[in-house]
């Protein structure tokens, strides 16, 4: 169960020119849909919005950003992949920012069915992944998640907050009011997150070298989209899972 | 080029009860955003609208659907998949009808987040796939795609007009313009094919298990999602190249 407190956020990282904050929740409204998660990057009074949704939240991710950062400020929006749950909002976020929004090449034409999308405001990350360096100094790293599940997908890593923005990849599926923030024991996350990552990640060769790459990077954090937060020896133990997990087309049969 | 007598549309297969119609295009009007198809089944008189598509194309194709048939007899929704171009229209069109949706079981708690979704109107399709028969005793087959590039995707099989309706399996991706309806040549069409195919779709072994089950159920015509209709010795010609493709996590590196 997610506290009270947290129902309106949480600043996982916080120095004097960065802060990474996770966006809140609205368990106690959730119905039919699968739960989201949002996350705020707050450079030198500037936003950076991490997946921040579909039109069904559009209005509570508005309030639950405007409690730490006036909408205006919102210069950059990352979009991890294509779904709904992650950018059918686009319209309205254009309408009420200025912002420039990132997302995989692989969706840039995909984009303009959701809406009045302005596609001059849109840029396009190549396969390979890319940078963007803020004002402060820190430094945003686009990294390749394709085929996990969405055949273009990037991960962000906040270089500063030491934080994976891992997408889809981490998700946990809640039966509604069971929430928690952080993974707390790992051996009990795994129910909830086995069955998406086998029938959803496309195969275990591509989970794996994604497993070896952010070894390498070892982030504190890895902040899924959906589930739980995992920090510590949490990390770790979800990358030794996930690199043995038979999943996708090696289960198709 | 789309004849002008085409751009509303073309009734692919007629008999005395069923109808399997291409809804039209409006290659004039696009800009950046990828060329889409819609089809329309009639049966007795009763629609079911194949991909209907996202937000933006939505009054057009309200249009397109009048001409043949009352936007109040659409019975049947499907989706291949739940990418933006494809369903991001869902709650409009939930709006405008009674009907029924049918999608992969995977989306079922992604679609709210486009908006105001009654679930109770959406129908789960398990992986295996099922099938729906119609007034006539026509059957659609649901027939699994997953991981073309969704994890799980769905085609539909007309059984009564041999129409196979493929999603994104099979896709071209014309320059502005250049649109045709039916592949005429389809050594001429590869290279608007082989793009999208290489990158979107997960893995040679995923197509070449797609290829095996479509040469079985030996359709009359492929339909995709976007791009041109394959018939005649196109449909084999078709089969014969993406069952040999490497795609996806084959080419990863």
């Amino acid at each position: 169960m997610i506290n009270e407190e947290d129902a309106t956020g949480r600043i996982l990282y916080e120095d004097a020119d960065h802060k990474f904050i996770w966006l809140g929740t609205d368990s106690k409204n959730r119905k039919s849909e699968i739960q989201t998660m949002q996350y705020l990057i707050i450079d030198h009074n500037r936003g950076i919005l991490l997946d921040p949704g579909g039109v069904h939240i559009f209005s509570r991710v508005v309030a639950s950003v405007s409690r730490y950062i006036s909408i205006d400020n919102i210069d950059t929006i990352f979009y991890s992949h294509q779904d709904p749950d992650v950018s059918s909002g686009i319209a309205l976020w254009l309408g009420v920012t200025k912002a420039k929004v990132y997302i995989s090449a692989l969706w840039i034409r995909f984009l303009p069915h959701f809406g009045i999308v302005d596609s001059s405001r849109v840029i396009p990350i190549e396969d390979k992944g890319s940078r963007l360096t803020l004002e402060s100094g820190a430094v945003l790293d686009f990294i390749p998640a394709h085929f996990m599940h969405s055949p273009g997908q990037f991960n962000l890593y906040d270089t500063r907050s030491r934080i994976l923005f891992s997408g889809d990849i981490g998700a946990a599926v809640f039966n509604n009011g069971d929430d928690v923030l952080f993974v707390e024991d790992f051996r009990k996350h795994i129910p909830l997150i086995e069955g998406f990552h086998k029938r959803y990640m496309a195969s275990n060769v591509i989970v794996k070298k994604w497993c070896e790459r952010v070894r390498k990077i070892n982030p504190d954090i890895i902040a899924p989209q959906h589930g739980a937060i995992y920090k510590g020896a949490a990390v770790h133990e979800f990358l030794d899972w996930l690199s043995q997990l038979k999943c996708g087309i090696d289960l198709i049969d």
